[in-house]
């Protein structure tokens, strides 16, 4: 890709003259009326990736238009495919950390589906919703309190984002459907061309199954349209799990750094037997201390925290070294007989801890944890102070995320290697630890910079750059990529001289000749725009 | 299609001619040599399906090919390329009820994966294993019983099958990891042009998460492997669940036939509350009883059994009008708390009972009923027994499955609809119902028939073509299509103009533009054979 512009105070899509663009604006007008198509630089502050220094413009977008119906979506990609210009597709554009709502080619203009915000469907008999992509956890969460459902949702840490906009990135949610993300069912895709497709039983005019049965006759498209720009989904079924008699959320705190291998190894065997059936999350001592003090309150100067202060926010903070949130959901006599288990199996690590309180799923709002909340569908937004944490509201961060055997072994692998070049980079080591099934975790490493420190900020994109070549090596891959690394991420899976890339842009050219949809995630690029284009 | 050519005993694939297919023989035997390239008519015999009446050949191969590695198969895919000819891909072939081995387009050459049949791994601390497409649920099970492991494999119910190809076309098997579908993870794929890709993780070299993490960087294109003609799965990961404490295999019969409207309403209480959590099998008196008695021992007439006598057989069999196998896995304090609460939960509906015996995971294979043997993922053939109803070992059947939300209500529309139109065609209603996870069931109809009852066979072929369209308008589509009504089955999936077909067909020509691959599968054609071709 050509570097941006800088000269240019307003960013144009590549290959499109100032005229051309001026048309394509008065076009996009004509299709969506002028209040949904937007171009004033103050319109557009909003939708720059909120981590990235104010000087840089890399992932600027030229305009956004807010379409708010599969016909306006229509209408928005006759004028791209007619005119070339690359929309960035986004439903709530939260995807913080990865770049949120900024589009990977600069001067893209930007689809922003926050406003196709309806929840279409509850069904309490069957435990589902079907959502528009602009509908937010907090959205779904209200309209099932409206309608009196006895559901629960689950959620993602923030309750701003899109549920569409996290499941189509791979994004975790934490209750028992979080599992492998396995809460998604049924899919209405608009294509490239404008084609509206359904995916499974849906593509089955009146067919009765559509969001209760995962697939349909033929091959399932529905993970094609995930971490891909292969078409806009604009309608999704979610599954919502029927109130359990009892809800439990717990805790585990360890003293030691390396009880974290024990720690993954008596969490495998207890997701392994099905006593522990959600999504943990498991937090060292400086993220999670990260929500709750901040940073100059433990240390004052430059580069990573040592090791004797960290164990002293550990003690004061009550957190320990490690410490995983954790739940369970079901009949009071399985989640006892559950508790105790756990609680016998996780204090054989010395000095651990378990606890935890029963809760009635009505009760669950009034918790005073926020992860108690989040563990139990209320959603919020506390969890989002970790990125004050070098001070204030300018705050940024980028996540590094590679998957990992949940073994002890590639726990400390995985810790040892991040920690490592982190602290050679002068930052701190902030690890997210989410085994998403019972067999891997994903490693999110919070690398939390202060935004008006160019300099930090600088040093943490290049200290995640050379995070995923090195990780790679030792053959841990990334889930999600930042936009400013999604290429190098991508290249790290090469097998077979980069067989799957191969298939990915065969796919992409085949339902998208024009290449408009998103050019370039996850390393997805059109025809056009490949080959040093 | 053309029709078949009747006159011709030795078919040819469409547009070869004799001696052009002479040499892509020869071509195959070069390649492969001469023990794996099959062309006689002994040898072709056992490619046909099983079930076809003797007298039809629409569906027979012209060959049969059977690589033992991806360089054979990448082999036989460039002499395919070359030369045109259309390869219908199996792992053993025992896809029966859906067309067994035989290939969709008439003169196919087959490509067997039998011998490719290796266990690559079996990995007890994570819970897996690498198989080949030739392994059967019987070598699977061998090799983890030979290595020691304490994994326990969910199979299907005929061990015959293929691990991967029951996965490839969505079959069903029965532990908690059948729920969903759920025990795939991480595929090796050989594309048409030869190209060998691997998906998830395993697009990265030396990756460990290939088998542990459903996902990669990027979309997913596994389930695009599945029930489609885009590839030849040459290696695929398979979860294995650890040992339970205790295995407890229940069975639940209810006495009226209408009780199976209240039968799935409490089941599906608890699926969703997680009571029970793996693929019940719901089985009527009529498909329950064949596979323990003949029809003859019943009734000697023509036309379906009267009722008063399904009556009889419920009760001397001891059966019930519907009996549902199931069964508990876990540890004993929670079977035992679950147990109870199945069985007060069912035992609501009049005359209902509900029972089992707790069984050490290590004595499975001595439990005497073939159910509670495949339950506990002990493969055996005695389901089987189910084609013989019409008398000796020439009895055949054709599946008509279709899906439907896990609803009583549903359950009755099915069953009526199925039920009528079956009897009107003298037919017995024999259902197989399988609720593959807590919100939908598929519903087998087995329909069974004497295949040297020509007439019969052809009653059976023409009421479940009507039953394909029939079940269409009522809002309920097939899971899994039988050969002869594929591209019938396809047809009812037909939301905006087909766009779902239209969808699989960009993917079809993208992937495979000389549409050498089971042309047909599923009802998706290559460019060359779609529109009347």
């Amino acid at each position: 890709m050509s570097q941006a512009d800088v000269a240019s105070t307003r960013p144009l899509p590549p290959g499109i003259s100032e005229a051309g663009f001026a048309s394509a604006i008065d076009a996009f007008t004509a299709a969506l009326g002028a209040e949904k198509v937007l171009t004033s630089d103050e319109d557009l502050r909003e939708f720059r990736d909120p981590f990235q220094h104010a000087a840089w413009d890399e992932y600027t977008a030229s305009a956004v238009v807010m379409p708010t119906s599969v016909d306006e979506i229509q209408a928005v990609l006759r004028v791209a495919n007619e005119r070339g210009v690359p929309l960035w597709t986004h439903g709530t554009g939260r995807n913080n950390g990865y770049g949120g709502p900024a589009p990977r080619v600069r001067g893209s203009v930007i689809l922003s589906l926050r406003n196709m915000n309806r929840v279409l469907e509850i069904n309490e008999e069957l435990g589902y919703a079907v959502v528009e992509p602009g509908v937010r956890w907090f959205d779904l969460y209200e309209a099932i309190k409206a309608g009196g459902h006895r559901l629960m949702l689950s959620i993602a840490d923030l309750g701003w984002g899109s549920v569409v906009g996290n499941t189509l990135d791979h994004g975790a949610t934490y209750m028992p459907y979080g599992v492998d993300m396995g809460m998604q069912c049924g899919m209405e895709v608009v294509l490239a061309d404008g084609t509206v497709m359904r995916t499974g039983m849906g593509a089955m005019p009146g067919n009765k199954s559509w969001h209760v049965y995962k697939r349909g006759l033929g091959p399932t498209p529905d993970q094609l349209f995930m971490q891909s720009n292969y078409g806009i989904v604009t309608k999704m079924g979610v599954w919502l799990m029927p109130y359990p008699e009892v809800y439990m959320p717990l805790w585990l705190r360890v003293w030691k750094d390396d009880d974290f291998a024990p720690l993954l190894d008596t969490l495998r065997t207890l997701m392994l037997d099905g006593t522990i059936r959600m999504v943990p999350q498991i937090l060292n001592t400086v993220l999670l201390g990260s929500v709750f003090s901040s940073r100059s309150q433990w240390w004052q100067e430059d580069g990573p925290i040592p090791d004797s202060l960290i164990d002293r926010m550990a003690r004061e903070l009550e957190i320990g070294r490690w410490c995983m949130r954790f739940a369970l959901y079901g009949d009071e006599a399985v989640v006892d007989h559950r508790f105790a288990k756990i609680k016998a199996a996780f204090e054989r690590i010395d000095g651990a801890e378990v606890w935890g309180s029963k809760c009635a799923p009505e009760d669950i709002p009034n918790l005073e944890h926020p992860a108690e909340r989040i563990q139990g569908g209320v959603p919020n937004l506390e969890w989002n102070n970790m990125t004050g944490w070098y001070g204030g509201e300018e705050g940024g961060h980028i996540g590094f995320s590679p998957v990992a055997p949940l073994t002890g072994r590639d726990g400390l692998a995985v810790r040892d290697l991040l920690r490592g070049m982190l602290h050679d980079a002068g930052l701190d080591y902030m690890a997210g630890v989410i085994p998403i099934n019972a067999r891997s975790f994903i490693h999110v490493a919070m690398v939390i910079f202060d935004t008006k420190n160019e300099a930090q900020a600088r040093s943490a994109y290049a200290v995640t750059k050379r995070l995923v070549q090195e990780a790679a090596k030792q053959g841990y891959g990334e889930y999600r990529a930042h936009l400013d690394f999604m290429d190098l991420a991508a290249d790290q899976y090469s097998f077979n001289d980069h067989a799957y890339r191969r298939f990915t842009e065969t796919i992409k050219d085949a339902l998208d000749p024009n290449g408009i949809l998103s050019p370039g995630k996850q390393g997805i690029w059109p025809k056009a725009m490949r080959n040093g284009a």
